[in-house]
């Protein structure tokens, strides 16, 4: 008996140190942010809106100057959760009202792999990934599901413009977005509706949730994941009050400071919690900013250097702010070697000792040697783009390769990135080198062709790989019975 | 007799202290480099050409992220020099062949300051300030002019053209530009034309010019003011052998490298030296980049998140990297408070001792109390734009205010910039925020037309100096009988 308490004891002994040694994960993910909106991008006070914690993160950190992300929303939280491209989930497009597509049952996400190493899991905010319960992020991993914005924050826009359309109160309010909050048998239920005023709230109760939730797993000396989906910048910029004329760049500005002082605030609590040697923090963009979608009030995301924004496939759409830190293991740097939102899922995986499913296509690369500097670059040299499951662009090294145009404007401010036109090509690709000419401005074919071999290579493996794992139907939203 | 000794060894004494007292100051004057050209402002590895030693001066001193110039080089280099707008010296016009306007002897500038206060003088490279001899720099407060390029680098694309246009070899030669360098006696003597071959060594031989001069000087320990007036990365970009295909951003990219690299030779000239503790470096651009001008394989040049070029009056053309170091009196920092190159005037004169003149407006303002920390902000909200004599935009505090408008290409890329277009407005100007506006695309006069007001209120103080100071008569090239 006494040797038998004395194993258990040591079980028990290294069931801790192997507590101890896995860090706790920290994702914070921001909603259109654009690339030209931080100050570590060259913006805080030359936009008139500071953002001194996300860059004090970033100088702890590695900061990537060249992360790339899918082309929306729901794609890059789906490329985000399960590693994946985001058509091999069937969620290309972003969901909006009506549309069918919802992340499956099957798909294996961030959180399941937690989970699968005994990790504390919650969901703080902004999920986007659908509403139906196969897809609810207590079905997929996470333990909790707080201050849930299921859907998007488009929706707190809808009320208004359906009641002027004469529509009745039932219907509008069955359509309304809600807030909800997971109970005890991982249920779902809706605590308020998403509305217009509440929108003003919701990013400090999303913060709110955040702190204690670290501190009551600090205090339980649990290894946790905290996911917190912020729902800044997404318009309508309607922040809480003591942000209201904080910046000198309007709305938008005064959002990107909530956000910055939101984020301050998590990261104090884990520093007050005493964890921050132990604690992974990563803090990204899911897509570019909407500088000219959204109300007219509400806009000023921009996206820096690049042409494009949310929902064309331009670099101004795909290359977003994004940071980690690591204290110890992860060196302080800027770096500019390409990574992309779908490897996290391997690298985060490797870190936990978590195994990646080994049944289906992972589009995403393990970086962490890279992250830690056992490597000096990133694994990653390419990149495919999709709009419902449609290739609108390929990412090879400095090129930037499309086999469609993206016409922003046209002289038209309001159609542009997801409501731009798209035009079809002659027949030949279009390529644009991002470092030579970061607005895309000057299709270099003529002396470039050679790319289209790597261009060719890289679209013939990911359909080979449909071959044996095929995508399910694509939602599509102005192309039918093709 | 002993006492006299005595006096005088004093004497010499205190001269001497004096002497120690007074920094070196080296300017650098980049031609054509854009805000988006340089590592510490965004570019660097993100656009393939790295630029470490600028980058390492700038995390060294305080980097301005709001410099403003004027639209072009011989404007801002006579705002340079004379700390005036340059419509005041008659050179609001880049001077191009034939242009009959060129500095004036009347004009006070950098060299006639530090020379007024016993510093030894050298001006190396790029001058374009007019060819007569009362514009020479050795007529303009300078000892020395070495490897003159007393015009621009246009210049060596013309042989080729009008050759290929039938013009004699007399006439073709007698218009070439020339490498210039001054006798003992301020003469100018041509010693080579400025070929196409010579324009990859220039940049090589300026540098050397400069670092030897130095590393005299430091010996002599006399103190100097040193002006190094860059060519690159004005177009053509032909740089010396070791930098071709270095960049990963063709020739524009080569350019920016061997700019860095030369750069770095200067510093470490003043590091070898000795003397770096006690030598104000200054480099800035003197206009922004030109995307769409020059030759189209020497093109790449970027003015980062703004929009406009070298020519028109929009932020891109105007916002120039800037930085500024002296070890111990100014703080390592980047600030966004607005200077202009008119300030330098006014504060070298503060920090060196010495008088500017009162018998004429000064535009620039001594910015010495910034710099040295001993005021949080720049003394500076404002700055008026001109091309030739004419207003052409004005900003107040973030806002830059149009009088005319400028219509960048327009569907047609070689129309931008100085060759693009202008369009007179209805009759009310135009107003953007460039803090949340960076790319200048939405007029806010609706919103903001209680800006007009501090608006006329600076032009109206710019009129009020004509009448007791009035502007020499303007070059104008497109406008005539008016």
């Amino acid at each position: 008996m006494h040797r038998n308490w004395l194993s258990l004891f040591l079980i028990a002994l290294m069931g801790s140190a192997h507590a101890q040694d896995r860090p706790n994960v920290v994702v914070m993910l921001a909603d259109n942010v654009g690339y030209g909106d931080i100050g570590a991008y060259g913006a805080g006070e030359i936009r008139g809106m500071p953002t001194p914690n996300i860059d004090q993160l970033a100088s702890e950190g590695l900061r990537f100057t060249q992360f790339l992300v899918e082309p929306g929303c729901t794609p890059s939280r789906a490329a985000l959760q399960t590693g994946r491209y985001s058509p091999r989930a069937g969620l290309g497009s972003i969901i909006v009202g009506g549309t069918p597509n919802t992340l499956q049952a099957s798909e294996v996400t961030l959180g399941e792999l937690f989970k699968s190493q005994g990790y504390a899991t919650s969901y703080v905010g902004k999920w986007h990934l659908g509403a139906s319960e196969q897809s609810w992020p207590t079905r997929q991993g996470y333990d909790q599901f707080r201050v849930g914005v299921i859907e998007t924050t488009d929706g707190t826009l809808y009320r208004d413009s359906m009641q002027r359309t004469g529509l009745p109160e039932a219907l509008i309010a069955a359509s309304e977005p809600g807030i909800w909050e997971s109970e005890a048998n991982g249920n779902l239920k809706k605590i308020r509706p998403y509305t217009l005023d509440y929108r003003r709230q919701v990013e400090g109760d999303i913060a709110t949730v955040a702190v204690d939730y670290i501190g009551q797993q600090a205090k339980a000396k649990e290894p946790f994941f905290l996911f917190v989906g912020w729902t800044n910048t997404h318009y309508p910029s309607l922040v809480s009050p003591e942000f209201v004329g904080k910046s000198r760049s309007g709305p938008y500005g005064d959002a990107i400071m909530e956000l910055d002082h939101r984020t301050g605030q998590v990261l104090d609590a884990i520093k007050t919690a005493g964890i921050e040697d132990n604690t992974i923090v990563l803090w990204i963009s899911d897509n570019g900013a909407s500088p000219t979608e959204g109300p007219a009030e509400s806009r000023g995301g921009f996206n820096g250097p690049f042409r494009g924004e949310v929902g064309d496939a331009l670099e101004g759409s795909l290359r977003v702010p994004g940071m980690i830190k690591w204290p110890g293991k992860i060196a302080p740097r800027a770096s500019n070697s390409m990574v992309s939102i779908h490897d996290f899922f391997p690298t985060l995986a490797k870190i936990i000792g978590a195994d990646i499913p080994k049944d289906r296509p992972i589009d995403g690369v393990d970086q962490s040697d890279f992250f830690t500097g056992k490597q000096a670059n990133s694994k990653r040299d390419s990149l495919i783009t999709f709009i419902g499951d449609e290739i609108v662009a390929v990412r090879w090294r400095q090129f930037r390769i499309y086999p469609k145009q993206f016409v922003s404007s046209a002289g038209n401010p309001s159609m542009a990135g997801g409501a731009g036109y798209r035009a079809e090509l002659a027949g030949y690709p279009s390529i644009f080198n991002i470092e030579q000419d970061p607005r895309e401005e000057v299709n270099t074919t003529a002396v470039n062709g050679w790319v289209i071999a790597p261009y060719l290579k890289l679209i013939g493996e990911y359909l080979r790989s449909l071959e044996q794992y095929p995508n399910p139907k694509a939602v599509k939203l102005t192309e039918f019975n093709r």
